[in-house]
């Protein structure tokens, strides 16, 4: 186990004891001695109660700091409880995409209020950002940039840098603008380093850098950045102007939020699930996707329903029958993931599909006999009777093939009709591996038996 | 849709086209006037007969960066296929910690050749990466940094900078090291910027930044770079010495890696399958999966078995029993998935797990008395039979609740044997739900009906 995480817990030990002893004070004392990002993390990993106690001792001067690293969930929940008034003051030192992103937790009303009461440069900022929703570039960059003109000579722009205090964080590139502050190019500050001092911006810049589109999606954001292992990149509007840039930073968030969206998806949950979120709240959201479930697994029950006098008869069919459906759904599951992952990455089109949906059903053949032979076999064994293993054969081979089938074309139609794969996609699957499993199994029975 | 993705589309469509009329020097000046980056992500999603085509065709000098693009799965592919010689060649131009990756993907003796036929100092470099297992800060590292002493002034550093051609991308600190190479701090080159030239390094430089040891593991290396908003931080050994550094790029690839796993592990993927693998691999790693739960789907059977006196007086059980046993496990594998989530995000602790556990055992009361009372009215209902309706009610609760705490407990459990909850949780969890579900629906049922 990494030491500087033995330290952190170690931290964390001795500050959940005194929280339960009660010593307030040297609770206060110590988390204020944490980093903004780990005083986040903390609460995101505290129960409501605690959480509440913790929050009301964090120094007022590092509230924004914190707030701009919990998840927006969490955000949402202390925001509310502030005036605007109070969220202007304990943003007011933010960058201002941080600010932008809080500020969408909040209730339009309320937003407005917190804009009217910030300083004209940073509200002009903010509403800039605001103008674009928060999953495309617009709503992701930054507007602090260090922007040069291209007729000065490095010399210059040296010069003109030691005048800062300090330079914003992630700062790679100097961002090069003519008078109508139109995008022209890049200084990357390596190249400033190495370049003589003589020559101008204009003879170093690079003009073919990676440029954003205000309105272009987070998502896309995000591959370009992986793609072109980009620190930060410039955003400019449709008329070329320049905008603000995006830094990794916030692209980072965005990746592990996506990646994390078709894990919780696929169990009906939100990415920005709270892990911690009160029972009743939490019992809320778990029913609505356990009454979805409801629907589909009553559908299987009524496919049953069809063959009641066959089980009957033959009851070994009600032994044998979740076999034939639960295969059919973990096969088909991961095929679904295969696919969604697929479309995660950009690695589905028209043409390599057709070849994809080919494999599968290849596979589907493979394993779909393969299996049905030892579950045959067993079923044999088991019952000692040949017609009823035949059967349990011959429906695990169907149900493997509708399974590849649906598996493979589900993330397709869904997306296609702007329904999510990673939401809707395993009920549909199942419901569909279900109800073949049991209709392709008691179907065949009821025509060998009855 | 974005511009930029429709363009690749565009390019992609025409290049398929050139690919089929087999106009294959079209398609090689195609292919290598595209970036090495956007080649390897056409050839992640080509089929494999394309994949072969495009790659002979992709010029010698580009092979080698095209590569560091490509996943593991498809290094190894292509890389088995060279000789050592090819593979020095092609790799002779890479940062030393990518040349290391594609290493690891070739057998032992392959290796040696290649680094034997490479110059020293690459492969003393690169040696000293291949101490360190892939999944650590040694084996991620780079070892081309640029590293100043601390009693030089910025003056000079500057001067000293200028003497490089190019420094090493995401160069955004100059690494300060003493005589016996020790990592003292580092000199933020935006603080060179601004700071006065007769200063000397000593003074301006930061000597708490994060320094990373070489054996931390990759997932703890990209906490730190995410929670502190990293591009680049120093690599040391135990005794302190600078071995190298880690930079964004690579991080987001841990990243990245990392949340896929949990999402492919739950389907019995891994998070490197290659998307378009050839049907027979692809049936051989799917087949393991559906072995292991076909062994699941058995034991539920077994325990429905062992009722079939009951199900041939009551048909109505075998309609409705599939109802007991998925409810539970959709119920279950939500509190299984937030959990893995919560354990990835380091949410977890004993303290707060206990708190989490009542949590789910709340909601499994709240959802299980709801669901049971829908679900029981339904039965009534359909089957008009009060005593089938409380048993089904009955056995939803007992089930959800069983859900609940094997869902919350079991990541716990294995992660804490060194088993992966991500990819056994699911299994083990259904095989738990199916049971208990069959047992409590059709108990319950035999000791009413019997």
């Amino acid at each position: 186990m990494p030491q500087h995480t033995e330290k952190a817990k170690a931290k964390l030990h001795s500050l959940t004891a005194a929280l339960e002893s009660g010593a307030l004070s040297k609770v206060r004392r110590m988390l204020n001695a944490m980093a903004a990002v780990d005083i986040a993390h903390l609460l995101e990993a505290s129960t409501p109660k605690v959480r509440k106690v913790l929050w009301e001792l964090v120094d007022k001067e590092s509230e924004g700091e914190v707030l701009q690293h919990l998840s927006d969930e969490l955000q949402g929940h202390f925001l509310s409880d502030m005036s605007a008034e109070e969220v202007a003051d304990v943003t007011a030192d933010l960058d201002t995409d941080d600010v932008a992103d809080m500020l969408q937790q909040l209730p339009e009303r309320v937003t407005q209020e917190v804009l009217s009461s910030m300083d004209r440069q940073d509200r002009v900022r903010i509403e800039s950002i605001l103008e674009y929703p928060e999953d495309c570039a617009g709503g992701l960059m930054n507007t602090d940039t260090v922007t040069i003109r291209p007729d000065i000579t490095l010399e210059v722009t040296l010069r003109y840098l030691r005048r800062h205090k300090t330079l914003p964080d992630m700062t790679d590139n100097l961002l090069v603008v003519n008078r109508q502050n139109e995008f022209i190019g890049v200084l990357p500050i390596n190249k400033l380093l190495v370049s003589d001092p003589q020559q101008t911006v204009r003879e170093v810049m690079n003009t073919d850098s990676k440029v954003i589109h205000a309105d272009l999606h987070e998502t896309e954001v995000a591959k370009l950045f992986e793609r072109h292992d980009l620190v930060s990149a410039p955003v400019v509007n449709l008329a070329g102007e320049l905008l603000g840039r995006i830094t990794i930073d916030d692209v980072v968030d965005v990746i592990r939020e996506n990646a994390d969206h078709s894990l919780m998806s696929m169990a009906g949950l939100d990415e920005e699930e709270d892990t911690f979120a009160p029972a009743m709240k939490t019992s809320r959201r778990r029913a609505v996707w356990l009454g979805i479930n409801l629907i589909t697994a009553f559908i299987a029950s009524a496919v049953i329903g069809l063959f009641d006098k066959t089980i009957e008869q033959v009851v070994a069919l009600a032994v044998l029958m979740p076999i034939v459906a639960s295969m059919g759904g973990i096969a088909g599951s991961q095929v679904l993931t295969l696919v969604i992952r697929g479309q995660a990455l950009g690695h589905l089109s028209g043409a390599n599909f057709r070849w994809l949906f080919n494999r599968e059903l290849i596979v589907a053949g493979v394993n779909g006999s393969l299996w049905a032979l030892v579950i045959a076999a067993i079923t044999f064994v088991w019952f000692n009777d040949p017609i009823i293993a035949a059967i349990i054969g011959a429906a695990i081979i169907i149900n493997l093939f509708v399974a590849a089938i649906s598996g493979a074309a589900l993330p397709l139609i869904l997306k296609a009709r702007g329904i999510d794969p990673a939401l809707a996609g395993s009920v549909i699957l199942t419901t569909v591996t279900d109800v073949v499993g049991f209709l392709s199994f008691l179907g065949l029975a009821t025509i060998f038996y009855l």
